[in-house]
């Protein structure tokens, strides 16, 4: 076994390309039974074991820096720069996380779980080298999905013409993003290889770049041999290697979507080994989202490259037809044009995840609230419950989105209140309007839920009650549940629960008619506190004599964290807020 | 005068083509007479009279939908579309607002005032025709400054491709962004304006689009001969047209930069009329910055194509040399990029203005905040004092910002403090650091301020009172000063002043303290007051005895407002502050 020698990249230059090529082959092995066992980014892993291999027999890592772009296709790095032994020993396949890390490594520059970051992030490295009078080599891998988002644009042209020396784009083009690629520079790409790189017509050329093409880029002695005539090149250059992705394991090579990124499975038949049978959000509203396309035309589901997001597979995709729109990763440019479509007449729902709509801050401001523009988004894993590496973490969209003027941001507490949200806010022509997905599971309603939202920031009271308020948003609403029966258990007293469903504002009458009989008020969100919904309810209780508690999330990056311990240092556990209460009752 | 008998683009179309020749002379004359009058953009407005002429003459607007980028070039296009007069006439000048805005004209789709947004909002118009079944020209107008912007390539790559039928990009190549141009596509279209349009390196072709080429992009008759032949095109074309950045007034085609945005001028001279020649802060950080980076080769100052926001003249430039980098109209970039140089040891400094911060909410958190890159960033005109059109309003970078964890935000109350902050930002190596530029006038410490801000979230107590606190962030201390001493006549209480200093956290011990001998605390900010700064105050002390009322601006989108009525109606005046104390304290 080659694999078991590799403890830094200094034993691979010692190979010879026929060891390597051995290697490749062990370190699949290692990537298909990790993966089959715990799960994790798979096909895009796949593919790029050669070229990673390459790139660490070619180049001098860590005097050499190589950015890898979203860094979901590291795994290979990792096994060769001292961490192999998390992906060959079971007992230490949680050892590493599944994006670069420079807490686990000298061998990584950045904590990268974005896309499109990379070459941006090398231009200022390399910048820097050149301030530093170094002479390394600075070198960003990129995928050929990544390459439609606009920072990676922006960062391809920078890199293009202002940095003097050295810069070296790797771009891995093996024809898909997560789901197929979207968009005119694909044609390009398709032209370079066609042509074997020939085509007069070149995407990078046009940035100002020198070019290299690798027809078969999951062959190391070829690429090897490109690679080390551009080492130490004294300008910008793209190195466009072709791939497959999934490359060596039958059924990714075949369902280059669905192992993107996989759950456990079975490695004989590829299917996932414990798959959820039971209700889901994503599909419900995917269901019911084809269901209103099919009825009304004007209706268009937009995402920008993560299907996965409502479960919107290739067979869904086609049953919507015209009215699904895959932008790619291009989360600005889809939030525009969902303003253009609601302008034209359209209805237009863009979901994502909370933490990719951070990319659309500026749009959903200017292009979607200052125009008014009546688009629908559906926001995604935006809980404590949901993604949990420190760079997918879904807790900070109250404080980013429910800020800006004019959006509407809606907490659903149940299946037919989300539901009913969401006809509403398609169909109305006012306001943008988001809409927070729960997290904690598929829950009923017990009544009728309300079909109009147009009176904004309309809060329910579900139990009146006394002396002390809950008001618990989206889905902490059925923690607010328990909530109030243990105070009527412990203290004997029947609180009052109130479920918000505007996150966005608050519900100043029904504020102070809570005057009259409470003087304590507890508000759970699930989010971060600082910045959120409840501190606007403590600051309008402010200047009066009602006591708040809010509570939510500490403004803290977590990063792999179990659930149950967060919840409780944060105190959101019902018999923790209801010592909190005590003493405050105590006074 | 042809342009007085102009009320709709249907009265252009019955002109000669030398008639429109004469009518772009007269639009230039009332152009240069209002810019020169009352300021506004110039020079990007001259140089596209003729082409905003031949559009109207050829596509039939409002059907035909044109939307402008940045929509700073839209003068001639609302002198067309029945709004002459808020030109011609000096009594309306202020009629019109500087941008595309709907509520004017059935001609305006969208309110734009940020770049590279134009061919995502055409895309979605676009989109929405084809599910309508509409016929229309779409048509987006984008300057070459603008394409450098990741949401245009987004847009670009997303048109070039999944948009099935008409698409029309005119691209206005002046060779200008607001200063120079940066990044390779820069060097394809000056081979594109060599070749006459011919060079097979053609940028446009690259994303997947059809291709003309108009030299003579200020000669009406070739304009409209190239746009009929394209009129109803049933696939996605960009028009390059070549025009001059201030064309007819010869003083701007010199000083393109300059006059790209004016305060009242002398036509003759091109001087302004009433420069501003007291303190300025752009100015003090400008020199300051450049007197580190003359001391220090690491220090590195970046803008995103507005050196205005620091007074970053070309001089200046030229004495900044290889430490000062503009990156184009790319903030997301910008972002990533500073993060790269902090990481391979520089000490970047970027500056820009608070609403084009908005563009880079991701970027901030994951490539700054996770991964604790130590670079600084200036944020201006970050105030109800600051730029007043809708889509450039500076209050809402607190909640934006001031929520991300590992974000240290400083509100700096004056200049020693400023500069002070600064030089602490550019040394330390733990934090990426934000410095809230004051908008309020210079103001210079009246004793010695502190140097080192490592102990994050430590308030400063400037004066120690009892009973009522106040806590007055950035350049709104001076208002808390005057506000104490109000308090101290009208109530005979001593209050204490607190300058918090720190925007991104509460100083726990601090506010502790104060319940022993206050039982009011007053918050003031010069921001939005949800999600902002003071709500996290009324938070801390939601469930103890002290009362809190925070003062700030409410959430809103303001436009073209008067300071004096909105702090008026925030109740940001100290008299009634004083009232609203005069309550809480008769209670």
């Amino acid at each position: 076994m080659f694999i078991e020698k590799i403890n830094s990249p200094e034993d691979l230059k010692k190979m010879s390309i026929d060891e390597c090529k051995e290697l490749a082959e062990e370190i699949r092995f290692a990537l298909l039974e990790k993966a089959s066992l715990s799960g994790g980014h798979l096909a895009s892993n796949l593919g790029i074991v050669d070229a990673t291999i390459a790139i660490h027999y070619v180049f001098n890592s860590p005097v050499d820096k190589i950015v890898f772009d979203v860094s979901h296709q590291c795994y290979t790095h990792k096994i060769l720069t001292g961490r192999r032994e998390s992906f060959t020993d079971k007992d230490k396949y949680s050892d590493c996380n599944g994006y670069t890390n420079p807490d686990e490594s000298e061998y990584d520059y950045f904590r990268v779980g974005h896309t499109a970051t990379s070459i941006s992030l090398a231009c200022g490295l390399a910048k820097a080298r050149d301030i530093n009078g170094g002479k390394e080599n600075i070198i960003a891998v990129i995928g050929d999905g990544s390459l439609s988002g606009g920072e990676a644009l922006e960062g391809l042209n920078f890199g293009g013409s202002d940095i003097d020396g050295n810069l070296i784009i790797i771009f891995n083009d093996n024809q898909m993003s997560i789901a197929e690629d979207h968009g005119g520079m694909y044609k390009s790409f398709a032209e370079l290889r066609v042509t074997n790189g020939k085509s007069e017509n070149n995407f990078f050329k046009a940035f100002g770049y020198d070019y290299r093409f690798i027809k078969n880029g999951n062959n190391i002695s070829e690429l090897v041999t490109v690679l080390e005539s551009i080492k130490d090149i004294n300008h910008p250059v793209v190195v466009h290697i072709c791939t497959v992705k999934g490359k060596g394991y039958a059924y990714a090579e075949m369902h280059k979507e669905s192992t993107h990124w996989v759950r456990p499975f079975d490695l004989e038949t590829g299917e996932e080994r414990n798959p959820f049978n039971g209700e889901r959000y994503d599909r419900i509203v995917r269901d019911h989202l084809i269901e209103k396309m099919k009825q009304d035309s004007k209706v268009v589901t937009m995402i920008a490259a993560v299907p996965d997001a409502l479960n919107f597979t290739e067979k869904h995709r086609k049953i919507a037809g015209k009215q699904f729109v895959d932008v790619g990763i291009a989360e600005e440019h889809a939030i525009s044009m969902a303003a253009g479509l609601a302008k034209n007449g359209c209805k237009p729902v863009f979901v994502t995840m909370s933490t990719f709509f951070q990319r659309t801050y500026d749009q959903i401001s200017q292009e979607l609230c200052i125009n008014s523009a009546s688009a629908t988004l559906i926001v995604v894993n935006a809980s404590v419950y949901a993604a949990n590496d420190i760079t997918h973490i879904g807790i900070f969209d109250i404080p980013m989105m429910s800020n800006i003027p004019n959006l509407v941001y809606l907490a659903p507490t149940n299946k037919q209140e989300y539901l009913s949200m969401l006809d509403w806010s398609i169909e109305q022509q006012e306001h943008p309007v988001a809409v927070r997905a729960p997290r904690n599971g598929v829950f009923y309603a017990k009544e009728a839920v309300d079909t109009d939202y147009t009176q904004l920031n309309k809060y329910k009271t579900v139990k009146k009650g006394e002396k002390i308020a809950v008001l618990a948003l989206g889905d902490f609403f059925q923690m607010g549940e328990e909530l109030i029966e243990a105070i009527n258990k412990e203290f004997g007293i029947k609180a009052t629960l109130i479920n918000p469903r505007f996150i966005t504002g608050i519900d100043e009458p029904l504020l102070k008619d809570l005057k009259e009989n409470h003087n304590l008020v507890i508000t759970l969100e699930d989010g971060v506190l600082d910045g959120g919904w409840g501190q606007k309810i403590a600051s309008f209780f402010g200047p009066s004599d009602i006591k708040v508690i809010n509570y939510g999330l500490k403004k803290e990056f977590l990063d792999r964290y179990n659930v149950k311990e967060v919840m409780e240092r944060n105190h959101l556990r019902v018999d923790l807020i209801i010592s909190d209460v005590s003493l405050i009752i105590a006074i």
